[in-house]
């Protein structure tokens, strides 16, 4: 029998598939459940973008250019400037996904056994591009004691070797919620030039920030031109999570070469989630206006009703759609599981993402969960009720 | 200045990419460009598929599940049912074209350094996706004499070491047309099981059989279901390569557990395309009669006008829509380049794939390129006698 290869053995599963036959088991037996683990919003794509595909006049359906067409990259190029990242089509590289994005990226700077430091808890997905690649993740951990703010930088110097080729952040945070701030990104910057390394963030959520913060892009650095790295996607923005399409943009002329030459491998990114794309750049700014009152009223509303419950806290989140939230149990593997399997207030219960599959170091995040807020007021009240009488009946 | 991956720098460029800006430079000039060197079929989509996507009722554009709806996945494994093919939905995961079925194959089955044998001339891209991964490709050598039949067992014998993983074939062939016979396919069998190897099929082009043929799937073949790895697509079947969907199917119950493993760190297939390949299932059987009757008679116009020129032969295609062509000439990168840059018929040219590029062996293939016949007959009539007067007109 044909073996299996030692990076498939190693690839993670993800960190929410364990609970999957738990959740569905409950609604077979008519419970319903709260989506709090996942991110898929709720919110409406905009319409000029869902039009876009339902008017289309294709006959044939074709490759489209590797490296997205020369429209669409100017177009995009131009949100960017509006966003003071001053790129020219040139710079990017359209993909499916910020997923792709984030593999293209990753197999084009580094080789088998490489390095790559990254602030804890991450993006779990992060660990299966690294193993796929067969790269190392380097956890350097952030305190939820600081809503996750950027650990101190000789905490990155420390973790630095002849293997390390790049920093990985994202911003705003996926799990954390945390926006690093200019003055931190500035402290990247030194120490990415000092030591020759590529700084990737995942800005995937660039748009969702709170309380008049402002987002700060890496690309928006002066001197960053070589070293940055911007992962993007129409995922989030748009709420469009189906469309696959994202984006690699970066000054560095020989890694968007390196790059375009994995996207040629693939032949093309998705035709119809291309014009869905180009055609969601001309999203009016109410819909984004509209969209981010609604988060920050969920966020508020979410932080307030869990922070009532003793022994929880939030880390409160400036962006994003997501908090980590402590819990007073020992295992929220357990917990999350317990409350699907066991567990059910009125025939309704929800569903966390226990947060260890977050972090890279083993036993960290045991007492936290990550509580998207993709669902409404109504609905995330009832699950925090419903949280509340999970953890006073929990046998912990 | 952080530097690029080893892996990176080894990627291998399209080999017609090389030949783009002139192909581009001629179009500025007003020269018409044939185009004889892609695999975009020029057939129009089944009017099921476009009208599914035209008519969605989607508000939230949202991820798919990541190894495809278990209903596409049920309907898919009945149309493989009908082909012979014995498997069921838990045996498919749907992927981002074939080309991501390649990757996540060539991923879970190989580790850097690992080998796959691969029968030359082959699909440039599998170079490309090995090269992502580290892995090695080792050709055996097919004949242009023989049609690219396979090479003798003793061939693939002699390549096999310790680091081999998986013997790849193409059926029907690209760039070939070569359809390998059962009792070849029972020949791999052998020599797989006898050193515990995956035998992977990439069956894109499994509907284009011409002369009565019939396609063998590896799937069919008794006793493989260990080792068989098939993969799939409906980019050229239902002329929609800009979906990107394809698949993989194997009744390797780890490999697909593994595989599905690099499907969730993606996320999600396209949606749109989903909506549309799903559509196609139901595309009549006519649609394919009409379509295998237009590539048969363009196989026979292109191969009868082709080989009337002196000093030309073809490599007589049994399936998909290339063919290999032996010209008169000595390297067909520079001739192929040439007759862009230098060369026009009353303002008409045409550009062809060098074979060069489908070769892993150094200096195979030189006096070869590759003829899609994607274009309609009069056009492959008229490209004839472009090259025709090309092979006169070049300074050899
Ligand atoms: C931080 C982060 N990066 C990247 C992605 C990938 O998203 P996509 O491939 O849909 O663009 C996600 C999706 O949840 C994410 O949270
Ligand atoms: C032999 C072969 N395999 C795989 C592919 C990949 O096609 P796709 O990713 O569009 O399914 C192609 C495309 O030309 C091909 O010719």
């Amino acid at each position: 029998m044909p073996v299996i290869s030692k990076k498939g053995l190693k690839m993670p599963e993800s960190p929410i598939r364990k609970l999957v036959p738990y959740a569905e088991n409950a609604k077979k037996n008519g419970v319903h459940v709260f989506h709090l683990n996942i991110g898929q919003p709720d919110i409406k794509t905009p319409q000029v973008a869902l039009d876009a595909v339902k008017n289309n006049s294709i006959e044939t359906l074709s490759y489209a250019r590797s490296e997205g067409s020369e429209e669409y990259r100017t177009k995009l190029s131009k949100y960017y400037q509006k966003n003071e990242i001053n790129v020219s089509e040139k710079d990017l590289i359209i993909t499916t996904g910020g997923s792709e994005a984030l593999l293209f990226t990753i197999g084009s700077i580094t080789d088998p056994d490489d390095e790559i430091i990254i602030p804890e808890p991450f993006y779990a997905n992060y660990n299966g591009f690294s193993t796929a690649s067969g790269v190392k993740v380097v956890p350097v951990n952030s305190k939820f004691e600081d809503n996750f703010a950027l650990p101190k930088i000789e905490e990155f110097e420390k973790l630095i070797t002849e293997k390390t080729k790049a920093i990985l952040i994202c911003n705003p945070g996926n799990p954390t919620g945390y926006l690093y701030s200019k003055e931190e990104i500035e402290k990247l910057k030194k120490i990415v030039l000092k030591h020759d390394l590529f700084l990737i963030a995942d800005e995937v959520y660039r748009e969702f920030t709170y309380d008049g913060l402002k987002h700060t892009s890496v690309l928006s650095i002066e001197g960053l031109e070589n070293n940055a790295i911007v992962i993007d996607s129409v995922s989030k923005r748009y709420s469009m999570c189906g469309a696959r399409i994202g984006c690699i943009v970066s000054k560095n002329e020989e890694f968007i070469k390196t790059a375009i030459k994995f996207a040629q491998a693939r032949l093309s990114p998705p035709t119809y989630a291309l014009i869905a794309s180009e055609a969601a750049l001309d999203t009016p700014q109410s819909y984004f206006d509209e969209v981010i009152e609604e988060y920050v009223e969920r966020r508020n509303t979410l932080t307030q009703e869990l922070e009532k419950i003793e022994g929880v806290s939030v880390a409160k989140p400036k962006g994003a759609f997501y908090c980590v939230v402590q819990l007073p149990v020992k295992d929220t593997d357990h917990f999350a599981q317990w409350i699907l399997e066991k567990f059910n207030s009125n025939n309704q219960t929800i569903m966390v993402a226990p947060a260890s599959g977050f972090y890279s170091t083993e036993g960290e995040g045991k007492n936290q969960v990550r509580i998207a807020y993709v669902l409404n007021k109504k609905d995330l009240i009832r699950s925090v009720e419903i949280l509340k009488e999970a953890l006073e009946t929990y046998p912990n």
